[in-house]
């Protein structure tokens, strides 16, 4: 149940929270107070009276729900603002392969308009015997690229216990699409302050992701944005994955976190990324997150699939423009 | 094997039909030629010296690939030109509900740019007991409409028996997206002159697809063109069906066939049709047919998935804005 | 709505169609009257007295329901009984070649057990350049081998057109998987009197293949049986398609039909051909029905997941031995 | 590479493990030998007379192949042995409820020949807010139980923190579904001596399967069982998942470790996991895991697909039957 308090009687927030928080979950956002549990039967007349909505047909993840908080969560970081009708652009390579490699991908970034630097440290790959990722000296590296840009750092981390280490370096966790339901994983990053972008699981419903950006809210972090990267159907010759397009204003209509498109892992190759990439701007995402290396024959990780950096500022460019031609009619 | 031959040995084209033609299927288009079931080795010295290159790893759908056909086929039908970087609206009701209804629509459809009316008077639907359409009534008072705003018309045909009957009132048939394997079906229309709109299947991959184009190509009506309408996937809670679309760009490198998005089946509420037309305009699809209707909860057929009129215009603006800004870049 | 009418009241049967029949659907099995579109509440307090139960939450599919015909149907041919806990063996090859190859698979198909005789005549192929069978040739040399080991013919329909002539041969019509929802077909064996079997499309779901079924019940034909032979999900690499041998009880519990398994097409290789028929016996189906061949290297058609005739007869003699130690239970 | 060394050679086997384990991956099982990334054309012309075979095609999860290691894998615990042509029931409360309600269970489990008890103590559910399990409270109850019954423990480990404490109780480690490529927690099993059970992603190709059981071997335990539990595919409206019952033979016929069936979580639902059990017999799979409880309609979790007392001693005895009499072939 979601009960959403009138003007003026506020008090009436804390006087349910204190009655029922003993027994049961109780969440406020504003003026709405969500009660898990609890029927509006159980209500006095009184609060009853002070209610000027109550919901009972709430979604399970209720937190993450726009019923409970209608207004568009914004991120903010140091150097970007994530949802809100804001677009961010985040690019770099698939795994940090050296310092310098880092840095020169960082500076592509930059140049294309994007605030954020992805660059993956830690590596989930399907073989145990395929690159697994430099660790800590990634990170270090990614880092140092970062500030050299003013950029923001987004990394995956896969465990809970690396999620202290990889704080010091990262403005943002990455929780991979294979992670998405690594409950122990994501109660470890919904402890921490920094924002979580979420990616959906290869064979999540849209459900199964709120659920999994409710493990987050429950632990008390509200920064999260959801990545669409493509799921799993019964086709995937052409292409990796299949990018559920309209899972972004599906999301967008059910939860308040800002929703990315990763039309990278998508594609699968990279003649389909910056359609995609673009198709994600014309759907009004909140933002992209894509994979450039200037050397994609020779990338450590996901080679066929990343821009190079001539690709990568054409694509920025057209994005940026669909963007603006949209941003017109609001 | 695809054979393309040199500038000034035009002649060989002929004379490798003719000593091939007898035991296997033997295609031209301009200077290639496809030979189904030969190898180079096969080929006489003179043959080979002909040939400026020969393919070899060839689709088995070869009419319909680029390898055979590279460049763009347009379609140029009264009111339309589609494909070779056009972009054509196409709109109309789901079903033909009267005469005086499908006049409406067309003049909505009008209104917003559309030059092609959709509209169904036969309806393949999931049960028995459903409006199963107007029939040859629907079929006359369609073209009526069409005709009244200078539009063609594009109406679906459900069995190769309709095939003569449809053809004397449409412009382009449909066949649908569960009679994309209806392989009586696809020779009986390829045996037309009246070009086709092939929706793919629900299940069906991009092999499929181009295997049931093939069909109607192989009958000799290459006036074809490919509709992506939404996959089949794990999760159809909140959409329908899942728009694949990297469809779009996927089978525009592999046929020569323009290929239209159909954002109404796959979104089946209307708030995400305007995302996912948009989406079909930003990654270049060389259309979008969509659903209207101006009184939608008493729509006989599909009413949670049609456009108001309002709607419908505010979506053609934005779909406009986006394709031209696009062009720009070209 | 579903009316169960009281032992002594079945005048009220007639009554009542009588009275609805004008307007709405009304379908009467035994004692139990189908009204479409009807509720209780339109009926008459008399009605109403008449009647044991009533039944408001009905599926679409009212007369392939077990709701509705809650006995098991049992389809009875010239040389096989199918369905009501019975087993029925059915083989061939997946195309009748040649008159000499379909007599000697005959003679296997009989040493195994077999009561019915598969061949396809009409193939519905992928592609347009393969082997499209061989007509009403082949159908007359199936008839023929038929009778010789006096067993039923079960051959495939592709479209309404052939629907007479393909009657003159077989005892059982096979829709195929491609062909499920191709409605105009669906009504045209509905109209007939010869049983049919109705293969699930690949990514059809368990109400969609009910649905399909009820177009040929709603034109009259009630000798029916649905058989599961794989689905299409996001792993083809092994097997062709996913047996959904979960798919079995469930239409068992929903509809009084037949419920067959092929477990062929769902291998696609001959190794995992048993396995799956014994997977098939032992979740208690009705019967399958399996493709077999002297020379799969050389078939014309689907030979790599062809049983030979000694691989079929060993798989025949496991699952009778689970069909048995099964019934031993009941 | 693959090398098969010939009898009477063994001392090759270490000469090509020193001459290449400083720069690759070498494993050896009895007389085979793989090295990772190197090339038949980099053998000495003694090293290739020393070989009986060599095998250049070779899966990515080398260690868990046939082509490496032919005979299968048999594992032994105090109670059971798993895999070689033995059939292993495995039963218990889906969660660990309580000490008595767990001892009931297994003396339940007992009679119906189980001789693993499986129970949950750390459970992973998709919302935050449903019953996360009893923590180490319940695997004390798990472990007096089996003791009680002379039974093997199996319980899912979710995160690889808890690694160490969830061994101290089990016999058997689980894996869930959802953590099947949480490689930090397979690394962690990885390098115990325990037995691991892993159960398929939802969403998990048999490819991907095999590369998770080789993150486990990589680390040196070769104790691995692999559970069907049933897949993600487009229709779980009246079963939970689709039990795909053709993975027991591929991966039967690809990998050496036993392949174990789950009904329970494939059904989703009691009436169907008799004949899911039963199918898992009869397609030879080493044995089932099943849930149950005495009150389904109060368990903590999962207990529409929990089979009371009576209905498993019945499951039972027609499964026992259906693996004897298919043994009897043998």
């Amino acid at each position: 149940m979601i009960i959403e308090i009138k003007q003026g009687q506020e008090n009436m927030l804390n006087e349910l929270k204190s009655r029922f928080a003993a027994d049961h979950d109780v969440f406020t956002h504003q003026n709405r107070l969500a009660i898990q549990g609890v029927t509006p039967a159980e209500l006095t007349a009184k609060e009853r009276q002070a209610a000027s909505k109550i919901f009972t047909d709430v979604p399970k993840a209720v937190q993450s729900s726009r019923l409970f908080h209608p207004e568009d969560t914004v991120i903010r970081t140091k150097h970007s603002v994530i949802g809100g009708g804001h677009f961010t652009m985040m690019a770099g390579p698939c795994s940090v392969e050296s310092a310098a490699h880092v840095m020169r991908m960082a500076a592509v970034a930059k140049e294309g308009g994007a605030t954020v630097l992805r660059g993956g440290a830690f590596k989930p790959r399907t073989s145990p015997y395929s690159f697994q990722g430099l660790g800590e000296q990634g990170l270090i590296a990614l880092r140092k690229a970062a500030d050299k840009f003013d950029m923001d750092v987004l990394t995956e981390v896969m465990d809970d216990e690396h999620v202290a280490m990889v704080a010091k370096y990262t403005d943002i966790f990455q929780i991979g699409a294979r992670n998405m339901q690594n409950f122990s994983l994501l109660k470890a990053v919904g402890k921490t302050n920094i924002p979580v972008m979420l990616k959906r699981g290869m064979a999540a419903t849209i459900d199964d992701v709120l659920n999994a950006s409710e493990y987050i809210a429950a632990c008390g972090n509200h920064q999260i944005m959801i990545t669409e990267r493509g799921i799993r159907t019964f086709d995937n010759k052409y292409t990796r994955n299949t990018l559920d397009i309209g899972a972004v204003p599906v999301l967008q209509e059910l939860t308040h976190y800002p929703v990315i498109v990763d039309p990278s892992h998508a594609a699968g190759h990279t003649q389909f990324v910056t359609p995609l990439a673009l198709a994600g701007a014309a759907i009004s995402a909140d933002g992209i997150v894509v994979e450039i290396h200037d050397d994609p024959a020779h990338a450590l990780s996901d080679g066929p699939q990343a821009l190079t950096p001539n690709q990568f500022i054409a694509m920025t460019n057209k994005v940026k423009a669909v963007h603006q031609v949209l941003a017109n009619f609001a």
